[in-house]
């Protein structure tokens, strides 16, 4: 399970949903994001936002948040199989993040991901490197949230 | 102050810099990215990263909360001119994010701002769009994170 062969363009995984409460909203802005809109309702009610609105690192934040909670269930799951599963490598970054509307308080948004590109990795034989393309979609079925993700994925048999 | 007109490519600005201690690696990783080697570090040393290795969105959030204190001290300097500073349009967004090395434990890391390009906004005559360049640099003057952020920045006279 997870090996780059197992991986298919168009693949979704559902990774659980999220309640932004504004007691939440405001510990995350108070520590990383203390701009007004993100801290009292009221300036956020005034904001272009509309309303007490999460900062966009708390967004991507609890995105990263269900998908390591969506892995160690993977991860658990296998073992209970007596698999192992494979180890994905590190994340060189991602491109085009964008937050396309606000997220207010009390919004709850569900996080997925879509296997957006496959291929080898020309320098490092034993892997493949696959694009994932991770969203957020608030309860209204607005897309909220959407990034595109490089992973490294080890090869099952490097040889082929 | 910080009008559309006032930036220049090139514009250079230094936003302080974080000590990211194993403390708050941990804190943060326990909200938010609970993986081994952001928790732990034995674990950490045993990883890729070679050490108790900070979430890449840690690093991005310590970012989020310098340039919202250097947009206060910003404010509080044109206030005490008597003057009043131009705000800021939300950013849509921001593209090639790149995590180009491990933050460790006990590693300062240094932010900075580089405007990269400017343009009138096509749809909104009375903003322009700012891209600029955010990095940040460790105590070894190694560059560990990059992104480029889009900004709406107010014009001074939109008839112009």
């Amino acid at each position: 399970m997870r090996y780059f062969e197992d991986m298919k363009v168009g693949q979704h995984r559902d990774l659980g949903s999220f309640t932004f409460t504004a007691e939440l909203i405001k510990a995350f802005a108070s520590q990383f994001d203390p701009q007004p809109f993100h801290l009292d309702e009221e300036e956020g009610r005034k904001s272009l936002f509309g309303g007490l609105a999460a900062s966009g690192w708390h967004v991507g934040s609890v995105w990263m948040k269900l998908m390591v909670a969506d892995g160690q269930r993977e991860a658990a799951d296998a073992a209970a199989r007596g698999e192992k599963l494979a180890m994905w490598g590190p994340s060189p970054g991602f491109r085009d993040l964008r937050w396309l509307k606000p997220v207010l308080a009390g919004d709850t948004v569900s996080y997925a991901s879509d296997v957006y590109s496959l291929r080898l990795s020309r320098s490092r034989p034993e892997w493949g490197v696959m694009q994932v393309r991770n969203t957020g979609t608030n309860q209204r079925g607005e897309l909220v949230f959407s990034f595109l993700a490089s992973v490294f994925v080890p090869r099952r048999d490097p040889q082929d």
